[in-house]
């Protein structure tokens, strides 16, 4: 679609511009398909001559709407580390935080603090990251409190062509075992992409050096191929003369649905390990930033009940991917529709929450926020009003300033009226775990996203906004509402409930 | 799946067998996958020695589990085509009951009464008759009493070679249109197999015999290959070990999904020729009892809204599927499962099933009755404790007496405590027309059906459960009700309901 389509309004009068430091212009605002044209009023209060600001489209980076009611402080500090580590020392001692990124120089991509064994200390975590791509030494990103175990993530080692090895680092991940106990390594590349990365100086942990921990590869696509499996999804989605021979087929070369089952499946397989099989595990592909965080938030929205509601999902976004590092500026610089084809452009982030949406067609019940909420993040990921997707990682967001001069998203969506739209108003609190079906017959096209442009929702929106009103009515008649009777059934241990397979 | 694995309980004691002049014999019922067999009990009460029989499963056409609170006569009448009648009777003199095929030789799979032009005589229609494969003379299927056109279906006519005409069919399709009005033939084969069909004594109407009709080729796949793509979609669907590839190329190769496309697609046209061109239709393919069964009924789904009520959908399954004389027996008689692969066999009923759900996908607000009552009539067709699907017309239906010995499908739905399992708790009347889109990406794999054996829909009845819980408790309350909401909204003509696009 051209860009020209998309304009509805080609002028407004009236405009006021205002530059920091200069005085305000009245003028003529007028959009075309490659320019935003600014013409001061001729003979206008302040202006003698008239004055034209030419402004080439593509050059615009993101337009900021700006919120009338929220302060710009708010929402920003909503979901510290703290907060998720206090919950994890009243459990176990095994555990510290660690402020030895402070400054951001042990690893630029990571947050101020992290968690991490309590029987490592600082020191050994400097040398540690040393030793692992981008600074991106092993720290704590779950705690499974059901059993103990723990998921871990990191970028690759620097072990290299010459299997370099790392004391502190070996040391740092042996801590995390007992004596008897054993763990797993899910790389998220191919067992020959994680050989051939020693050539660049990257790799895996040698068993040698690593006795208590065996790796599993279980691939997963990233970074261009992603982006041209999303980019070919979208024109097949847009393909209005298409038969259903075509469709389906450029469905299947898209490859997108393979890419949704790939990572439901390694997320499954991290939950297993800690859920059943009672081990700890350590999850990374290369830089840590993409495959490894898909997976990690993915698992504990299958495990752990407390992400699934809007708040709880909202701080597993904020620790998993924005503090965690995922490079969203330069991942989500363009949408599908964009010409411009970035090398480091890739959907990693839509992938997760097309992964989330399939959980939530599965598990009805069992997630608190509803499409409309998962449809809002990837817009937000894109172009957005907030600073939350803002920089690659929290040291540029602190350089750029974003939490002193944007808005976070999250104060936005947690107003009472705002909140309202983003619930499934069938959810109920299920304390199990969720185990998706990953079979191919089971992962459906995500059509609300991928079909919006082409296909009206409304009808589909106006029987979920139908049903949000009746479970309200019911909730304010103070009836036996749903919740109390899908909780009975709960903690009924005969009833069959959402629940493990 | 083999049968075995299908057998949960191997062993009954104390059965009873009763056969009509004999004396019961008690015994023990054992199941194996190839044999039912009843052991009777040495020394039983009547018996002196021991007796086994042994029925080949393979031999068994249906197996009937006798209903206690129904009386045989109920249900039979429910939907009689005078009702109908008399609705359009009291719109429009220009058509008129006819007794014709009382005795079914006029047209062996018409039922006794039919709807045709009341400038029509008898003799005419059994002259016409003769002209129409197996009988099947131009009937009304259905008049739309927004603007008077009306929908009639047929057979070919038999041309044949040599270009046979037949005056009373020509005068009968003639009298339908007046001096001015055109209308449109859709014939649900390619052009080239309905001029292929000349040869065998079939064929088309011509130009020169029919001036007033237009003709419209619409080709919808029928018969083995239909056959073959359900059973190619149910070995796709039940393969457990495949790869995404592999599911989405065998889903596009079966067809089953255009299938469904073009059926949807060519029941709207002959919406559209009715409601937006405001012309008459005759609907046919070659005998008159398949496909063009599915777009006459499909069309009046789209267009009247009484047809989408739980009551009105029976009614139109009674006139348009069953009285029509689809060969329900033939074409049912075993599922995809079975080895024997009858060379009749054909799911055509269940396409129509398919559209009507994705129709219900569409329009979650339209429909009264739920994929529930979609699923229980796809059972039912092949196999049924009810009489209602048995044999393929109502001719033999009456030499087998299945009104007398059997109990009607519908009497049993409509029972309050059952009826409430068939309903769509978001069910709002809509008096407009439903025009779903019929591209493909809005085609969706039936789910609930094709994956029910291997996928558990538990959680999603649940769900729906739950809205239909919801809303009963709405209603029972006295709040302002849904209903209520939604109709208030349809009233307004400014609302957006579901509706013309």
């Amino acid at each position: 679609m051209e860009f020209s389509e998309l304009i509805k309004t080609a002028t407004v009068e009236n405009v006021v511009l205002s530059c920091a430091g200069l005085p305000a212009v009245k003028g003529t605002l007028c959009i075309t398909s490659h320019h935003l044209l600014l013409s001061s009023c001729p003979g206008g209060d302040s202006q003698p001559g008239t004055m034209e600001l030419w402004l080439l489209i593509r050059n615009v980076d993101a337009v900021e709407k700006r919120p009338q009611s929220l302060k710009l402080e708010e929402g920003w500090h909503l979901y510290p580390l703290e907060q998720y580590f206090q919950q994890i020392s009243s459990q176990t001692s095994q555990w510290r935080l660690s402020n030895v990124n402070q400054d951001f120089t042990t690893c630029p991509t990571y947050p101020g603090t992290v968690i991490v064994p309590a029987a490592v200390d600082d020191d050994a975590l400097r040398k540690a990251a040393r030793f692992r791509q981008g600074g991106r030494f092993p720290v704590l990103s779950y705690y499974h409190p059901k059993n103990g175990t723990a998921m871990l993530r990191s970028s690759q080692p620097l072990t290299g062509p010459n299997r370099r090895r790392c004391r502190e680092d070996e040391l740092l991940l042996g801590t995390v075992l007992d004596e008897e106990e054993r763990g797993f390594i899910i790389d998220t590349r191919s067992a020959q992409a994680a050989k051939q990365a020693r050539m660049s100086g990257g790799g895996t942990e040698p068993k040698s050096f690593y006795p208590k921990w065996r790796r599993l590869h279980r691939p997963l696509e990233r970074g261009r191929p992603l982006q041209e499996s999303f980019i070919k999804l979208v024109e097949a989605c847009n393909d209005s003369s298409i038969s259903m021979d075509r469709w389906l087929s450029r469905l299947d070369s898209c490859r997108w649905l393979s890419h949704v089952k790939a990572a439901l499946s390694t997320a499954c397989l991290a939950a297993q390990c800690l859920d059943r099989e009672k081990v700890s595990v350590l999850v990374h592909g290369a830089e840590g930033t993409d495959t490894t965080l898909l997976v990690t938030a993915l698992a504990q929205l299958i495990l752990e009940p407390s992400c699934r509601t809007l708040q709880g999902f909202q701080g597993l976004l904020q620790r998993e991917w924005i503090e965690a590092g995922h490079p969203f500026h330069l991942r989500c610089a363009h949408s599908a529709y964009s010409h411009a084809r970035l090398k480091q452009e890739a959907p990693l982030f839509l992938l997760f929450l097309d992964c989330v949406w399939q959980l939530s067609r599965q598990f009805p019940f069992s997630l608190e926020f509803s499409e409309q909420l998962l449809l809002t993040l990837f817009d937000s990921a894109y172009a957005s009003a907030y600073g939350t997707f803002l920089c690659n990682s929290e040291k540029e967001r602190c350089l750029c300033k974003v939490k002193e001069s944007t808005h976070c998203l999250w104060a936005w969506l947690n107003q009472p009226g705002e909140r309202k739209k983003y619930l499934n108003p069938l959810y109920t609190h299920n304390p199990l775990v969720i185990w998706p079906s990953v079979e191919p017959q089971s992962i459906q096209l995500w059509q609300g996203l991928f079909l919006r442009w082409i296909r009206s929702s409304q009808y589909l929106d106006e029987a979920w906004a139908e049903i949000q009103h009746l479970v309200e009515s019911s909730k304010a008649l103070g009836k036996e509402s749903r919740g109390s009777r899908l909780s009975q059934s709960l903690s009924d241990p005969t009833a069959r409930v959402e629940s493990e397979r």
